[in-house]
C-alpha cells in the first residue's frame, strides 16, 4: 500500500478542525504539520484537535510551504489570501486544497488554476457534498434521461442564521478578508448544485435578484438570483446568513423531480435522504461526506506523488472555475444594478 | 338544520367533475342545476357524473342563472368569460364560487366582486387547498413567531408535464379563453401560496424572470418571477406546464423553515403532509379539500341567505383580488421587457 498522503494545514480557521479530523479518519492520508501565524496558534490546534504530537507545529505560512515532508495542504485561510498562498503552495510543488470561495473572482483563480498546473500540482475546492455517495447517486438518476427526462429547472436554497457575533467579527463578513459574504459561502454551494444538476453545462446569462441584504459596508448577507441557459432551463438560488438554517433543494425535470432538504450537510453522518419521483432513498456511507472529499483528493494526489509524468486531474480545478465563473456574474449583476450578465461559455 | 346551500354548475369543464363530486360530498350544499351551450352537453354531465335525475340540465347560462332554486354558482368557464357571467351571476342574486384565475386583470375582477357587493352575494375564488386542514395547522405554526421568527423567504413551484394535446387544444393555453396561461393556471396557486406565507401584506416589487417559454401565439407555458417586500422579505415562483408533476414549497423564516411537496393536491385524501423545522407533521383530514372549501363557502352563502340583513363575508374577496392584482404585477413585468412592476399596498 502506498503511503498516505501528508497533509499540512495551512491556517487555523474553525473549518479546518472538522477537516482535519476528515484528514485522520480518511484511511489515505495523514497529518504531518500545521502552519499558523504563529507556532503557539499552530500547537494550540494541534493539541485541540487531538493530533499526534509529532505533527510540526509552523509559525509562518511560508515555514509550512517549505517543510519538505507536506506533500498536499489544505488551505482554509479567508478568500482574500487564497491567491497569494494558494499560489505560493503550487509553486512550492504543494497539492492544493482550497476552501470555498476559491478566490475573489475567476481572474484570481485563473492564476491559482495555472500555478497548480506549471507545477504538476493537484487542485480541488473544499465542496464536501460533492463527494458524498449520495450525489453520486442521485447523478445516475438524473443523467438517466428515460427516468429524468430533461432539465427545466433548479431551484436551491442555503441559509443558516449567524449570531450577532458573526456579522460583526466573522471572516465571512469582513469585507477586507471575504468580501464576497453570503455569495461566496453558501453561494458558491448553491451555484454548485445548480452546475452539477446541469451536468456543468454554464448558463447564458445570470441575473441578480434585488435588494439583498448587506452590512453597513457593503458586505452581501443574503441574496438571490436566477441564472438561464439558451435552451429555457431556469434556475433560481437564494443565500442568507438572515434566516433559519435551510438546504432545499429541488431539481425538477420533465420525467421526475429530485429534492433533497440537506444537501450541504446531511442531517445525519451515515446515510443521507433525498427523494426522487415518488421514490424516498436512503444512502448509506461509511464515511462521513468530508472524508471522502480528502479520500478522494488524496487518491488523485498519490496518482501524481507515485507515477512518474502522470498529470493531476483536470475535472476538479474545471467545476472550480466554472463555480466561481458564474459567482463573478452573480456578483456582477450586484454591481451593476441588477442587470442581465452574459456568462462566458467555457 | 338549514337547507342545504343549492348549487347550479355553469360550464361543464373537466375541473366541474371534481368539484361536483366535492358539492355532493359536502354536506350542506347540493347541486340542482348543470347549465351549458347545449342541453344535451349538460345532460351528459348530469348523468356521467351520477348526479340526482331531477337535476335540471339547462341549455344556456342564462338559463342557469335564472332558475329560482339556485343559492350559488359554480363558475369553471375560461378565464376570459368570467366577467360577463360571474358579473351576471350575481346580479341575479346567486353566490359566486369562481374558478382561477378569477380574471384577466385586476380591473375586470374589480367589476365582479363590485357587482357580488351590490347584490349582497357571497364571492370566493376556487383555490382547494386553502380549505385544507393542513393549511389551518400550518399557518398557526407560521403565525407564532416563537417558533417561525420572522418571514425571510418562500420559494413555490408547481409544474405539471402537458400532454402535447393540452398545449394545442387546452383552454389553458388557448390565447381567446385563458390568455394567462401558466402564469394564470398554476402561478395563481404560487402567488397565493405566497401571499398566504407573507399573512397577505403585499410585496412592493415584482419582477419576472426572462425568457419564458410561450405557444406560437404568445401563452406563457412556462414562467418565474421575483417578489420582493420592503423589509427585505423575498418570494421566488416558477411555474410551468412543461415539468414534471412538482409542487415543492419552502417558506423560510429566522427561526423555522416549513417545507411540503404537495400544496396543490395532498398526495393522499384523508391526510397530509408538511415539514416544520426539524419535524414532520401528518394533518388528518376527514373530507378531501375540495370538499372543505365547499362546505367553507356553503356556511357563508347560508349565513346571507338564511340571516336577513346579513352581508358576505369580505375576507375571500380581499385575498383573491390581492392575489390577482400581484398576478397582474407578475404579468405586467413579462410585457414590459422583465422590468421590475410596483404593486399598489392594497
Amino acid at each position: 500500500m502506498a503511503q498516505p498522503i501528508r497533509f499540512g494545514i495551512l491556517g487555523c480557521a474553525r473549518i479546518a478542525r472538522k477537516v482535519s479530523r476528515a484528514i485522520k479518519l480518511s484511511p489515505n492520508a495523514t497529518i504531518v504539520a500545521v502552519g499558523s501565524r504563529s507556532a503557539e496558534k499552530a500547537r494550540r490546534f494541534i493539541d485541540d484537535n487531538g493530533l499526534p504530537d509529532n505533527t510540526r507545529a509552523h509559525g509562518t505560512y511560508e515555514s509550512l510551504l517549505d517543510d519538505p515532508e507536506v506533500d498536499a495542504v489544505y488551505v482554509p485561510l479567508p478568500t482574500s489570501l487564497h491567491l497569494r498562498w494558494a499560489t505560493a503552495a503550487a509553486r512550492k510543488g504543494k497539492h492544493v486544497l482550497l476552501e470555498k470561495p476559491t478566490a475573489l473572482c475567476v481572474a484570481e483563480l485563473d492564476q491559482i488554476l495555472e500555478a497548480c498546473e506549471a507545477n504538476n500540482v493537484q487542485f480541488m475546492d473544499g465542496t464536501m457534498w460533492m463527494h458524498h455517495p449520495r450525489t453520486a447517486k442521485m447523478r445516475d438518476l438524473l443523467r438517466d434521461s428515460d427516468l429524468f427526462g430533461q432539465l427545466k429547472m433548479v431551484s436551491s436554497i442555503a441559509c443558516f442564521l449567524a449570531e450577532p457575533d458573526f456579522l460583526q467579527n466573522n471572516i465571512r463578513a469582513n469585507p477586507e478578508l471575504d468580501a464576497l459574504g453570503a455569495l461566496g459561502d453558501i453561494g458558491w454551494y448553491c451555484i454548485r448544485m445548480i452546475l452539477w444538476s446541469a451536468d456543468y453545462r454554464m448558463p447564458r446569462t445570470a441575473l441578480a435578484l434585488p435588494n439583498p441584504a448587506k452590512t453597513e459596508v457593503g458586505v452581501l448577507l443574503s441574496c438571490g438570483a436566477s441564472l438561464h441557459w439558451d435552451d429555457g432551463t431556469v434556475a433560481t438560488f437564494y443565500c442568507s446568513f438572515l434566516a433559519h438554517r435551510t438546504f432545499e433543494v429541488a431539481v425538477v425535470g420533465s420525467k421526475a423531480t429530485l429534492t433533497l432538504s440537506d444537501f450541504i450537510n446531511p442531517l445525519q453522518e451515515n446515510s443521507a435522504r433525498f427523494t426522487f419521483g415518488s421514490t424516498d432513498h436512503v444512502v448509506p456511507t461509511e464515511l462521513p461526506q468530508e472524508v471522502c472529499m480528502i479520500s478522494e483528493f488524496s487518491r488523485l494526489v498519490g496518482a501524481v506523488r507515485d507515477n512518474s509524468g502522470s498529470k493531476p486531474d483536470k475535472r476538479w480545478p474545471s467545476i472550480a472555475r466554472k463555480t466561481q465563473a458564474v459567482l463573478d456574474a452573480v456578483k456582477a449583476s450586484f454591481d451593476e444594478g441588477f442587470q442581465p450578465i452574459q456568462i462566458a461559455a467555457n
